[in-house]
């Protein structure tokens, strides 16, 4: 997977620009936008002190403060990188600061309940411009970005119908100059599609680490001894920012509960096979599902390395083969 | 995490050593045990002919036969590493063909199956030391094997009450002279840990790609393109080989069904808390889960590299702050 930055733009597209909330993804941001020339001048801002002075020992931005409406003042861009659940009282905010014009986005993993909060909530000279990068890790934090984290990743915007043209044509120049791709869809559509490659993945991956740990025949010792055998995959996922999660499936609940319905009866099935002893329904399943892998991988959304490349390149390892 | 060998042994721990099956495990401990002397003679069988060609190709061992029982007769130990379901079929083979005092291991991922299986097949004088090296990686075949793949992995002996001391002593050398830690622990035990830490997580990484690639109202390529946001974590555990995978679900029945109810049950509460909008209840959950990722990390049986490490080093990157 190529993980470079290509050359920087010549002029920005933006003259300022300010990223409320500097964790994982808009400490990324920051750094991604500085490094390639997307804005001249970048303010940001988060509700903590903490997090906020921790942005600044990195030099994230040029501007920093804990008041959000001060902060969207002069900008003609404003990116909202909090999680979900505050993008009403942040809407608040801001929208009497707004400069006239300005571009309002985001970032969020949820997009038809952002625009309902935010829609009613802008004045009607702000243009917003829905967002949702299909990147990160499990890791929070603005020690956590990097600036290559959008590189050959997606990036979904979603304008309402009456958004304007300009806007989004900018928004999306700043994602392809951080090197992005990028798709446009509308909300709900989103809010499906990543309900199932991305919500009811990480609520199952929080379920089962949470069935494992209150077990009472198998000790939470051997549950991390022997968890190679794939149970520790799903625990890097559910390592993930329980703020943001929390906001993702109580912002997405109609989605989410739809896709989780689908898991669950197709769950049902499977365990109805295992009952009677169905070997030929089960190898039929087991490959049917190697053709989807195939896909992402040569779409380059993944690494065709064993075990993500865990392991390093040695005698007779794979990947080294003539 | 230490992926190297240490020295090979000065004498090896077997004269003869046969390997029956000689796919990932097979091929990687035919590799590990000749780089690290633990026996003088390697003789391998398989019955795909394709298989054992590439075997002999990529000159795994001493001997390639695609008779087994042949491939025995000299043996003074016998690894069974064909998929769990053909165990009986081999024991049945191999029986009469068993060198005096020969001992008996396998590495299935199933315990009490296969015990109940070859115990009543083999000679009284065989030595019956069953094994699971928690182990392995998606890819399949004698290619994709590697001679570190047990390093600093737990191999789990479940050998019966009756066993032989000495047996045991010898196998647990062999697994430990290529790099695996041992634990000893019943058969029962083993297969109700190895269901929540490997069987289950497959079976759901194998059910939710199946749920995506029948959906109607999300396409498959769109499920490729946006699966960085958890989804393709579980496609790569659902590459695994079909064959292997439909044998445990079918031998480990009993308890792969106990684990999946109580997974059902949390599921169908974690359900219930996004319905009624419960967000203590969610982020409880979601916090509580970031324990066992760090016991995991801590023991050394995981990296803590984000994204798996699946991201190379470069400015700002995680990883490589001070």
């Amino acid at each position: 997977m190529a993980e470079r930055l290509g050359p920087p733009l010549d002029e920005p597209i933006f003259d300022e620009l300010a990223i409320i909330g500097i964790g994982l993804i808009g400490s990324s941001l920051a750094r991604a936008i500085r490094k390639q020339n997307g804005a001249r001048w970048i303010v940001i801002a988060d509700a903590s002190d903490e997090t906020l002075a921790r942005a600044e020992a990195l030099a994230l931005g040029d501007r920093y403060t804990a008041d959000v409406t001060e902060a969207v003042r002069g900008a003609d861009c404003v990116l909202l990188c909090a999680p979900v659940g505050a993008t009403g009282a942040i809407g608040r905010a801001i929208a009497p600061a707004l400069k006239h014009g300005a571009i309002v986005s985001d970032v969020g993993s949820v997009k038809g309940a952002v625009i309902a909060e935010l829609e009613p909530l802008l004045p009607t000279h702000a243009k917003l411009v829905p967002a949702h990068p299909v990147a990160g890790t499990e890791q929070s934090g603005p020690d956590a970005g990097f600036a290559t984290l959008f590189v050959n990743r997606w990036s979904i915007l979603t304008p309402p119908a009456s958004a304007d043209a300009a806007a989004v044509g900018k928004v999306r120049a700043l994602w392809e100059a951080i090197g992005a791709n990028v798709e446009i869809m509308g909300a709900a559509h989103h809010d499906l599609v990543l309900a199932i490659t991305s919500h009811v993945p990480h609520l199952i991956a929080y379920n089962i680490v949470g069935t494992a740990a209150d077990l009472e025949d198998v000790t939470q010792s051997e549950v991390m001894k022997f968890s190679a055998g794939g149970f520790r995959d799903f625990t890097r996922i559910a390592a993930s920012d329980p703020t943001m999660w929390r906001d993702v499936f109580l912002h997405n609940k109609e989605a989410v509960l739809e896709m989780l319905g689908r898991f669950s009866e197709d769950l049902t099935a499977l365990q109805r096979m295992i009952r009677r002893g169905d070997g030929d329904g089960l190898f039929d399943l087991f490959t049917r599902t190697r053709a989807i892998r195939l896909g992402i991988v040569a779409q380059g959304q993944e690494t065709a390395a064993p075990d993500f490349g865990r392991r390093g390149p040695g005698e007779n390892a794979p990947g080294r083969r003539a």
